[in-house]
């Protein structure tokens, strides 16, 4: 039984499921997509506009923050919430994921991981203390266990022996986390993560090992790494089957449209990923008819509105020829405004998305919405 | 005698004056600052924005819009206006300061100018038809006639033999639109621009050779372009010595805060300058206390928001040191929040001189003004 989260519907045609997740910055209604802002910013878009667009809570990334600015100023301000004037939920990772994707900057051993900084090169550690510490500082609404996201591929033996170490780390997160508590006078979450690499048994174990010590909510980490959607989905089946009813659950960094609506119907209930900013950058918009490439010349004199379907100001008021204008002249509001459409059509994906749990269509209505969106 | 200006008070103690310019989108009190838009946006922040910070004119620029999204581009979209979503007022420049600053891509002729594309290399043709031309089609509010900016310094000789091709393109210009009229239906007005480099003399007898010709307003060029400031206030006084009172008065391209507070109380009414975006990409936000930059480490772990004495979004809902990492890390959030207060200092600056002028406290307020600005 989670006191912070509620069930309110399950899909009689599927796992899909709809629920309240309660922080002291509000409530979450899942399934929900959890717009990432890396360096204490959703990239290019301003706190107001996230308000506006109704984002319930967003991310931070711990490696990032611990680095740039710091835990002294990050203290100093009383914690991220304040330092970016968000008073809405906040969610911070470990900072596992960026520092094991160092590669050839990190060196791994039982009590942790030492890493050089991307910035300037110094050498830093992080221990299963140390980033609840850092989190504790951050005061997100929702922080996460270190652990070790496993290269794809990895050989079995080696998923199983980085199991045992990340069960061992996730349970001195939680001691550390059960004596400190909370900076801030604010309640904070602590969510265990599921590895297992491709192996279906190994994933099993991982979330065996994880509900034994207990954590607020289960993440799904290491997917979406390079392997094939259809193993991506099954092994998200794989885990959602084992995981209780009334915890909730988050698949770490997924994904596409089509990813996001196949593993809500396998009963995830939160997402995350860079993809609705990042590929605006390079000028990809997500749109109810598809993705489109606003650079694609045949825009040039496009009078429509990048979506009529999606209710933001950037997706209603400009014409993908004004846009492939600002995005061809390498003009920072051409790329603000495709990240809030983005960002946007996220939000509207997963909302919309729960409302069908509700109304018992989300079967029906993935079928078309994807119909849609990939027959373009 | 000018039907779209109105004079509603010159200061007692100096040439500072209060005015109303009138056009189809909408009222101007003067004295004004004009963001500038160079390719249909005011680099970093959003159209509605700029609403709210109240800006009611804004440039745009010939050359850059004439290359890139094109003429064909902006005709389809019906004018500027459309194509940005922008309904206060617009003023585009004739092209011709960012041709003759191509020095090397660019060849003169009494016909016109030919250019290089800094885009592409490819040839281009200003003629004092065809930059008229553009500018109906762009549908700016108010539209400058083609000259040519002499270099600083420029010697006598040439700056004479200058002035005679631009009074003749002047001449050919205002024909031009004598015979074509608006494109798009609203009101669009010609100004002049009297050049002259630093000769006294030159700047009268271009400013008469304006003035024969007769346009719905006066511009100063050619400076701010190097020289000293005390000759650039000097020449700006010759200047409006001779222009009328009942016309609008623009000084382009100026300047810093100091030069539009001495311009105006040299009784220039509109001004335009790329300083308030331009600083702010380096981290220089300009302050009631005076400048500053915020990459400077004594802000990192500052409190402080920008400015408590401008009313914007970006002056008072951040501290410097949440500013600072967002400039340090590169994040453009930083850099449209620098932007959106610097613009929103500098149209206070404007809107409070004509407060003070209509009060009848300029003189004072100047002198206050600038003592907490300059003395930081």
């Amino acid at each position: 039984m989670n006191k912070n989260f509620t069930l309110k519907k399950t899909d009689s045609l599927s796992k899909a499921r709809a629920g309240v997740l309660k922080t002291d910055h509000g409530e979450i209604q899942t399934p929900v997509f959890m717009p990432v802002g890396t360096q204490a910013t959703v990239k290019t878009i301003d706190q107001r506009t996230l308000v506006e667009l109704d984002a319930k809570i967003i991310l931070g990334n711990t490696y990032h923050l611990y680095l740039r600015p710091g835990n002294d100023v990050m203290k100093h301000f009383g914690g991220l919430h304040k330092f970016m004037n968000w008073d809405r939920a906040l969610l911070s990772d470990s900072g596992g994921y960026q520092v094991f994707s160092l590669k050839d900057n990190r060196r791994i051993d039982e009590g942790g991981v030492e890493f050089k900084s991307h910035i300037d090169g110094s050498k830093h550690y992080f221990s299963p203390e140390n980033v609840i510490e850092t989190q504790r500082i951050l005061g997100s609404d929702i922080m996460m266990v270190l652990d070790e996201c496993v290269p794809y591929p990895s050989e079995k033996k080696y998923t199983a022996d980085s199991l045992k170490l990340s069960l061992k780390w996730a349970k001195e997160c939680k001691d550390y986390w059960t004596e400190k508590g909370p900076m801030w006078g604010h309640n904070q979450m602590l969510f265990g993560i599921g590895q297992g690499g491709m192996f279906p048994d190994l994933r099993r174990e991982y979330i065996k090992g994880m509900l034994d010590i207990g954590f607020d909510g289960y993440a799904i980490g290491g997917l979406s790494v390079g392997e094939p959607h259809d193993v991506m989905y099954d092994l998200t089946d794989v885990s959602t089957d084992m995981l209780p009813a009334d915890q909730p659950r988050y698949l770490m960094g997924v994904g596409t449209p089509e990813n996001i609506l196949e593993c809500i119907e396998r009963g995830i209930d939160m997402f995350d990923c860079v993809m609705p900013t990042r590929n605006a950058r390079n000028g990809q918009l997500f749109t109810t008819r598809g993705k489109i490439n606003i650079r694609n010349k045949k825009y040039q004199f496009s009078d429509s509105v990048i979506d009529e379907n999606i209710d933001s100001y950037a997706s209603n008021n400009f014409s993908l020829g004004y846009l492939r204008h600002l995005i061809i002249s390498k003009e920072t509001l051409g790329i603000s405004l495709a990240s809030q459409h983005n960002i946007a059509f996220f939000l509207h994906l997963a909302r919309t998305a729960r409302e069908k749990i509700l109304s018992g269509e989300f079967t029906t209505w993935k079928k078309d919405f994807l119909e849609k969106y990939l027959n373009i």
